[in-house]
């Protein structure tokens, strides 16, 4: 992997770059549609490529360990050609998802005892463990196992699980260096930011984190709940310490306005079930602002979704599909929702490069989060 | 409305033709995929008409009325703009669903009380106001409203059905005479032929049928839950009475053997939510055979679906996504069930067009009822 800082804006600490891997080029900042199990949520392959115009999408490495199994990617050739994706994908480490969604059974300096959200079977995670199924699984980035705090959370704890979590990164580390790529393909991992919202904490961290000199760096622990001007704080004070010249990726991040915000403090890769979420709710993020289409005054609206977006379907039609839970529904408002965050992303990109980001923002701001 | 009669088989009654309508020209034998609520479920209008190439689809009277109401059809200029499908459509009458999906609270002479399965609300259908909601919705193919009588039926409640199925027949053509058809495009009547399993009623029934002189006859109430050679049976009686230059729709109709056999008998339109209903549960109808995509046989399966019809996509995969309840997967397997199911009756052409239907009927029915 390379990456190839193209332009920094002269108002704010937004970048613009290229992540090189092995699978494309990525131009940055950059959205990442979410694939948990090997699926974005109502879209296929080629919508994903051609419509969304995704360049790199996430999948959830607890997912896919428990369903369909590492046996069956690794039979399969890999995730890629699993799931019939040519460019490049992300893996999580599973830490978030084994604190989140398993009963824990156990965790101690090893590693994390848990029980499958699905069927109960009692289950390991190690930091060795899970670099060896991302290695498996074929992702071209791989993250590091780290212990995701909830918010609230007490210092203590936060200070506790830190030093875990740095433990854990360099176990990660160490494995990710004894072993070679698997499927002919470069394999990159990212380390993750932890600290919850402590000043020290994250400081601690990110100086931590940037002397391991991996080739990319994340922030993780963020988007838990906790304010907005909180996350902001969080992420600027941790972007100021970690290189420039390496990519920077804000973990699960966010709404459209956090993702413009955090553009600005220096991020270049995001991720979020939002936009796909959001959308098998009706819930809408459009060019001209947002849209609850299963509002009563969307009835006999018979004008397009969105004209840049989804011009084929009306917003009478889709608020009929969604009300009445048909698939299709929530496939177009994925759609939608998806080719809005890519579009918004990669005009952020172009104001950048142009030198007009910061009014760019603010205007568009005020646009995309009106209610229609 | 123009049908022409292209070719008659020398060994069976099967046969090909065209049905010219004012949206297109339907190649027959067809099947038309089922768009209850103007959805094909778990599929765009893109890929219906492109990846299926459905020629023809239906949406369901009772259901359009009840969601999204035939006012907000009617203001979308009718339901080929409100879904975006510009190719033929037709419209069952609400019979069926009338009597098989809501509490019924009163049936009369005048038409049919009854409650929506939705919301409770009191409606009352009637031969006349389910035309006007057919000419509303801008069907291109109107059917009449009738009882669809279930399976086992007691010959004087199917007897005495049958009066006033004809009865209401009358009625709706007197309705339909006297209206116009919308969205300046010509809509054509369809009656249905009904009597439940015994010949006499089937054959007043059809001869009833035959009489009015309609552009194209429909049977109904078949494929309830009778036997299969009961519903082969009625269906040739009818055929027999039924005029050969007008085209002949079965309703409901069926399994990929039930579809070959009664081309056999004369029939020339099939609808069915079987291959979508099936997709959804991962049973798929394939080029090679019958699979359940859930068995464990397909865990490591890398092979295609389907070669002919969703190369793009392994066994393994879709196993993986069916059983994670991915939409992506029910979308999957629904498109190779309907491309199955359109390639099967282009085939069934094809082969009358050659004059060795009924040879290839045996062959191919080998080959396809084979469970993989």
């Amino acid at each position: 992997m390379k990456f190839n800082l193209t332009k920094t804006d002269k108002n704010s600490k937004a970048r613009t770059g290229e992540l090189i891997t092995d699978r494309g080029t990525i131009q940055t900042p950059i959205f990442m549609p979410v694939g948990t199990q090997g699926s974005v949520k109502g879209i296929n392959q080629q919508e994903l490529s051609e419509k969304i115009k995704a360049q790199i999408i996430l999948a959830n490495t607890y997912h896919i360990y428990l369903r369909p199994g590492i046996e069956v990617i690794k039979q399969a050739g890999g995730i890629h050609k699993f799931i019939n994706w040519e460019k490049p994908m992300l893996t999580d480490s599973g830490g978030f998802q084994v604190f989140s969604l398993s009963d824990i059974r156990k965790i101690n300096d090893e590693g994390v005892e848990f029980r499958s959200h699905i069927d109960g079977s009692k289950l390991f995670f190690t930091p060795e463990n899970v670099i060896d199924t991302q290695r498996t699984i074929g992702a071209d980035i791989i993250m590091a196992f780290d212990e995701c705090t909830p918010f609230p959370c007490e210092y203590d704890y936060a200070k506790k699980s830190l030093t875990l979590t740095h433990s854990w990164l360099k176990r990660c580390i160490h494995r990710f260096n004894e072993t070679e790529p698997e499927y002919e393909k470069q394999q990159s991992f990212f380390p993750i930011v932890q600290g919850s919202v402590y000043k020290d904490l994250r400081a601690e961290s990110a100086k931590f984190i940037a002397d391991q000199h991996c080739e990319g760096n994340a922030i993780g622990g963020l988007s838990v709940g906790e304010p907005a001007e909180m996350m902001y704080e969080m992420t600027e004070l941790v972007c100021d310490i970690l290189p420039k010249e390496k990519p920077r990726y804000l973990m699960g991040v966010g709404t459209p306005e956090n993702i413009l915000e955090c553009i600005s403090l220096g991020i270049d890769m995001f991720d979020c079930v939002m936009p796909t979420r959001n959308a098998r709710h009706g819930f809408l993020f459009t060019s001209q602002g947002i849209i609850n289409i299963k509002n009563e005054k969307w009835k006999f609206d018979n004008s397009a979704i969105d004209e840049i977006f989804t011009p084929d379907y009306s917003k009478a039609y889709l608020k009929h599909l969604i009300k009445c839970n048909e698939m299709l529904g929530m496939s177009i408002a994925s759609i939608q929702n998806l080719s809005f965050y890519m579009w918004l992303v990669n005009e952020a990109r172009n104001k950048i490069n142009e030198g007009v980001f910061t009014s760019w923002k603010k205007e568009i701001l005020e646009k995309i989060t009106r209610r229609l």
